[in-house]
Order: C-alpha cells, then sequence, then structure tokens
C-alpha cells in the first residue's frame, strides 16, 4: 500500500465515523483503566514537577472533589509522596478541555462511533471564568462539579438512556452552517443539544425548580456541546489511527508545558513533543498576555478532525472572541488546505460554496511547507487556582512534525 | 426640516425602539378593534371576491377552528351573505406570516418596544407543510391550532408572565451572527427563543410528558420566533411611521394579489398597491413553479425593518432552502444599501466585517435607480387547502414605489 493510499484509508475512516452520543456515566465505570487514585489530565503524559499552574491547580480540585484531600496542602503532599498516580486522557479513549483532569468519580459523556464500534469519554462542560479545567478550585468550583455530577449529570444520563442517542456528526454538520467552527465557537452547536437533549429531560426530571435550573445551565453555556464534540472528534480520529504507512496526524494535545502529536502510522503511545507556545489573542478585563499560560488542552482534537482552527472560515463572528479579522478566519481555513489531505464530505462551509473543511493534517505536508495547524484555544491564568483569562490563537511547534517525519523514515526504512 | 433631517429622526426610531416580548394572550383580549366576526389577514386590504386560494383557505380554516361555521361550504356562504367582516393585520398593530389569518380566539403573542411605547401583535407560528398560514384547513390543521392554543400557548402565556421578556432586538442581532438571516432562516434565532423560554416553561408546565411536547414542538420549529421578530419588526417600522416628509417605507405587506406598502409621511392608510409577483425558488417534492401563488404574507416587515433579504449575506446557508449560491446571497444585500437610508447600528453582519445591516428604503432611492428590495419568501399553493410548496426570491413591484413618489409630490407641492 502507498502512503498515498494509507492516507486515504485513514481520511476515510475518519470521515466515516459516526459518533452518537449515547450516554452519561461514572468515569470509574466506563474509562478503561480508570482507578480511584488516578488522575486523567490532557496532552501528552507528564509528571507533576513539569506541570503547569492550571493543570496542578485542576488536580488539586479533582482531590478536593474526590475527597482523596481536605485541602490544597495535603493534595500536594499526597501527589509528592507519589499516592497518586497521573496519565494522560488519551491513553484512556478520553478527552478533556483545558486542563483536561478527569477522576473516577466525575460523570463523563460515553460517545460511540457506530461504524467502527469504538468510544471516547469527555467530562461535563462547567461554563466559562473560574472553572475547574482552567486551574480554578475554590469552594465554589467544586460544589459546582458537585452540583453538575449529581443532578445535571443525573438529568442527562437518565435523558440520554431514553433515547437513541444524538447524532454529534450531523450536529457539528448544522452547527458549521450556523457560525461555528465547533472549537472555541459552539454557541449554535450547544442550543442544537439543548434542543435535542430538553425534550428528554422534561420527561426524567420532576422537580420543576431543578428542570429549569438544568435547562438553564444547559442553554446558557455556549460551550455546553464541546465536550460531545470533543469526544466525537476522538472517535473519528482514534478510527483513522494506527493505518501502517499513513502520515496523517491522528492526535493534536497539549498539557499546559508540552505540546504533542501522535500519528497514525507510527503506533499507539508514540508522542513527539516539544514546549507549547504562548496563545496570542483577547482577554477579560483585568488579565493581560502576560497572566497567560502555556497553550494547554486536549481540545485540538477538533482541529485534527477537521474543524475549530481549521473551519473559521464558517464563524466569522468567533473574531469577538479571539481576536483578528473575518478575513483572518478566512484565511486561516484557506492556508489549512495546504497541509491537509482533504477535504471533509460532511462538513461544509457555505460561505466557500459548501467547500468541505480542510480535513487530515499531513506530516510530510506541514514540514515540506513549514505551514503549522491553525489553532482557536481558551487561555488559561499559569497559576494554579485563577481560571480562564482570555481566548486566542496558537500554532504547535514545528519541531514536533519534524520528529515524526524522522521517526516515519526510520520506521519505514526510507 | 429637510427631507434628510425627516429621514434620519424615521430611521433612528426604527433602530433605536427596543422590541420586547412581554406575552401571549387571546388576540380578542389585546388587538385594538378585534371583534368575534372580524377575520385579520395579511397586506393591504381586500375583498374576498379579489382574494387569492391561500387567503380563502385560511379564512376558511379561522372560521373552523372558531366554530363560526360547521365546514367549507357553509364558512363561504356565511362570507358572501357579509357575516364576516375583513381587515388588513396592519391596521390593527398585527402582523402575520403568509395568509396572515388571525381571529379573536387565537393566542397571539405581544411585542412592546420599550422605548416608544407602542405594541405589536402575531399569532403562534405551526410549522412546515400543511399549515393554516399557507391556506390548509383539513382536520388535522385545526386540532394542531387547538393544540397550540391551548397547551402551547397557554404555556408560553404563563411562562412570559413570570418573566420580564425576551429581548427581541437583541435575539435578532445575536441570530444574524449566527447564520440567520431572520425572514425565511431562524433557525439560530429560534434556538435562542428555547433557550430564554425553555427554563420559565419548565416551571410552569407541571405535566412531564406536556412539557416534553412543548419544548420539542419549539426546538423542532426552525420558525418558532419568526411570528415574535415580525411584531418586533412591526414595532420598529412604526416607531418610524409619521414622520412628516420622511420617504422612508414603513411598511411592505402582500395579501396574495397586491402587494401594498406605506411610507412614513404619507399617512397611516395610504397604502400603494400593484399586482403581487411570483416567488421563483426551490420546491418540495411533487411540486414546481406552476403551482406557486403570487407573493403573500406581512412576513416582509423583516425586509422593511433591514433583516431578511436584506441582511441575506448573514445568511449563505439560505441558498439550499432558497436557491441561489452564496455570492448572491451576499449581492443581495450589497445592492439593498443602493436604497437604504443607513446601516443599522444593532444588526450587524460578521461576514461584511461586521457592517450593519442596510435599513430604512428610501422611496426616492427605489424609483431613482429602478433598483426594488430584495424579498425571500415561503411560496404558497395558488389553490386553497393544499399548503407551503416551497420558497424562493421575489421583490415588489416597482409601480407601488412610483405611485409613492407621486403621492409625495402632490401632499408636500414638490
Amino acid at each position: 500500500m502507498s502512503i498515498e493510499q494509507a492516507n486515504n484509508t485513514a481520511v476515510n475512516r475518519m470521515m466515516e465515523a459516526r459518533p452518537i452520543l449515547k450516554g452519561v456515566a461514572l468515569a470509574r465505570d466506563v474509562i478503561p483503566g480508570m482507578k480511584d487514585n488516578l488522575i486523567l489530565h490532557a496532552g501528552p503524559p507528564i509528571e507533576w514537577e513539569r506541570m503547569s499552574g492550571p493543570l496542578r491547580g485542576a488536580t488539586i480540585g479533582a482531590m478536593l472533589f474526590e475527597g482523596l484531600a481536605k485541602n490544597e496542602t495535603e493534595a500536594i503532599s499526597m501527589v509528592e509522596s507519589g499516592e497518586i498516580e497521573f496519565d494522560a486522557c488519551h491513553h484512556h479513549d478520553t478527552v478533556g478541555p483545558m486542563a483536561g483532569v478527569t477522576s473516577a468519580s466525575m460523570k463523563v459523556y460515553v460517545v460511540e462511533n457506530v461504524e467502527h464500534g469504538n468510544k471516547a469519554y469527555s467530562n461535563l462542560n462547567e461554563g466559562y471564568g473560574k472553572v475547574l479545567r482552567y486551574g480554578a478550585y475554590s469552594k465554589e468550583v467544586i460544589k459546582k462539579l458537585h452540583w453538575m455530577n449529581d443532578v445535571l449529570g443525573t438529568a442527562l444520563a437518565e435523558a440520554l438512556a431514553r433515547s437513541d442517542g444524538i447524532d454529534i456528526r450531523a450536529l457539528i454538520a448544522e452547527a458549521l452552517h450556523m457560525g461555528d467552527e465547533g472549537h472555541n465557537r459552539n454557541k449554535a452547536g450547544s442550543l442544537l443539544y439543548l434542543k435535542s437533549i430538553s425534550p428528554l429531560i422534561a420527561r426524567v426530571v420532576k422537580d420543576n425548580s431543578v428542570l429549569s435550573e438544568v435547562l438553564a445551565f444547559i442553554g446558557d453555556n455556549a460551550l455546553s456541546v464541546l465536550n460531545p464534540v470533543m469526544a466525537a472528534c476522538k472517535v473519528m480520529t482514534d478510527a483513522a489511527h494506527g493505518i501502517e504507512k499513513s502520515t496523517i496526524v491522528t492526535t493534536m494535545a497539549r498539557n499546559g508545558t508540552d505540546f504533542g502529536i501522535r500519528v497514525s502510522g507510527l503506533g499507539d503511545k508514540e508522542w513527539f513533543t516539544a514546549p507549547a507556545e504562548i496563545p496570542v489573542g483577547l482577554f477579560f478585563s483585568g488579565f493581560t498576555q502576560e497572566d497567560a499560560n502555556l497553550d494547554i488542552g486536549d481540545s485540538t482534537i477538533t482541529e485534527t478532525a477537521g474543524i475549530g482552527g481549521f473551519a473559521m472560515a464558517s464563524a466569522p463572528a468567533i473574531v469577538t472572541f479571539v481576536g483578528g479579522s473575518p478575513q483572518d478566519a478566512l484565511n486561516a481555513t484557506l492556508e489549512m488546505y495546504e497541509i491537509t489531505f482533504g477535504e471533509n464530505k460532511y462538513f461544509t462551509m457555505p460561505s466557500l460554496d459548501f467547500r468541505g473543511t480542510p480535513t487530515g493534517i499531513d506530516i510530510r505536508k506541514v514540514v515540506e511547507l513549514g505551514i503549522t495547524p491553525r489553532i482557536n484555544t481558551g487561555i488559561a491564568h499559569k497559576d494554579a487556582g485563577v481560571g480562564q483569562v482570555g481566548a486566542g490563537l496558537v500554532r504547535p511547534p514545528l519541531a514536533i512534525f519534524e520528529q515524526a517525519i524522522i521517526a516515519y523514515a526510520e520506521k519505514y526504512n526510507l
């Protein structure tokens, strides 16, 4: 099989994957290898000593949420004594935005690719501002997580159990016609999610006041659907992984310190990493570029699957959030055609005459042209405990694609 | 005051109007001059003899709904014997899409312009296909209307009564950033409406199964918010009406036979009319251009207020519904700057670098340039009883603008 054929197989599997949101369940019950003392995190694997502020903050928060520690000091000392294990979400069929911290008692979305049979998991979205995934861990943050787990999560689980599931590929396709790009702008997608889930939730929540709160929480959070979308992109890109000879990127992820990628033809746990960049963007009142942490999160799984920064031509209004002009957003998409294998069959952009989004990053093209993927992202404060400070644009370091090309040449004796 | 100053006043009042959806009530209780034997209809005034099929069909349907007649024959004979009165919705602060037929027992939205104090009303949206507003009046149509009045209408009324109302200008502004144009494409707007109303409805409907049905009905109808949007545009354009010397169009409306306009400086009941055109567009399976009725409906109040066909640059995906290409949609908006007074302060289009929508049609420019307003519209079958057959594009006849210019010259001795 030629490289071209291998890439064709990989990208077709990515596009033909049909991610259906099937349910919500406890992480410990569904995530492979989940344990009570295991903290999953975004990006490539990393040890505590090298973790950035927001990832440390989210870890402390998860330990408080789990009841593993009573306070920050106790949490840190437990970690330092080796009682807590860490691993990358991606090693457990899981993805999480920003810090991506997922612990055993958290409820997670279950997305199944009904075409190829693989599954992926992602936690529930907390909304904006002071939230665990940006490294905040105050009492209010933990209290909200408990409400999300006990009330929202239970409602979602019971609602989805009564349905055949929600077709997330169809939802993304529709949202791209409604000004979303699927990563930082999931406003339309989240409302499409509300539309699908609200009649189901209405049947299972008997208390009117609780029901009202749950619907308001889902509807008011323009990122409600981000996590199911990420899990959908994860099953799509996982379906493209492991194709012998393929040079297509199947993972892009950041842990707040390193940016890592994996490549379809280069094995399961082989990460190529280099220091992550600092996103440049627009900051919330009171914060500046100085406060920004290095790039963090598994949410680049969206760009890996051909949406997010790659579909910004569909989302000109996103510039009010990440900076730049609508023309820049259009140019971002156009540039990505240079480094991708094909155009998406299912994700089309009306503003480009319904052209498919650029899909399937080819490490050969990235290195040959020196064009790295465009990513739009939330920006975390660099210190633990603060939270989100803005949103902006970033790219991965070129070095990781060069490393991948070298590893590829070695593996395949080129 | 110069014409320019007058138009500035008119267009500023149009833009500064703040339409808030305040409630849902029985037409007979709130619409000025409403009576039990009065049928309000879209467009300029028209007598039964000259009414098109869909308007006749909707009239028959409303009489069946009201219990005024037991069947079609009885309804027609009552109309012919003069027992039923007709008047234009616009003469009663009301607007209705397509046939626009509104009768005393129907529930209607109440929209108040909290800036200038005027109000407008519009009925509840039935969705697509075989519906009263397209002239259908089968048992299923009437049954659905009763459910909408008794169940949906009651839920909406009680929900809105518990709130401060919903800001429809803000909703439109947001929807224009999400691929809507506010007339034929209200997909995002309807979901924003669902987002606002669902937590309120969740508090007032105690039966879970009824609540689920109501939320599904609102969420699944991508035109749910069209009627509040039309009432919002009505209070905006009414606020611009009656400015001495102004040449700004404050009403465009069609009854399925005639297209009529009114002009700010030319009095309250003075309509300029000419035969309506036939829209050209895309047809539902089984129907062709041959089936199309002449242009019908009050929904051109959206274009009058600077959205709809005038904002199509924001809604490239609408071409899948009305025909043409995304470039045509963009060109429609660009052309409308030629015949409008200004650019909207609140309704902006990301794809045009957040330029305001062309707002305030100036009859002088229309006649001087020979460019008539662009309208996108649903298409009704020409026979009573059938329903919607497609959607497309249309323009008003130039003659009505020429008539208005002559009347203006006479009134102001130019």
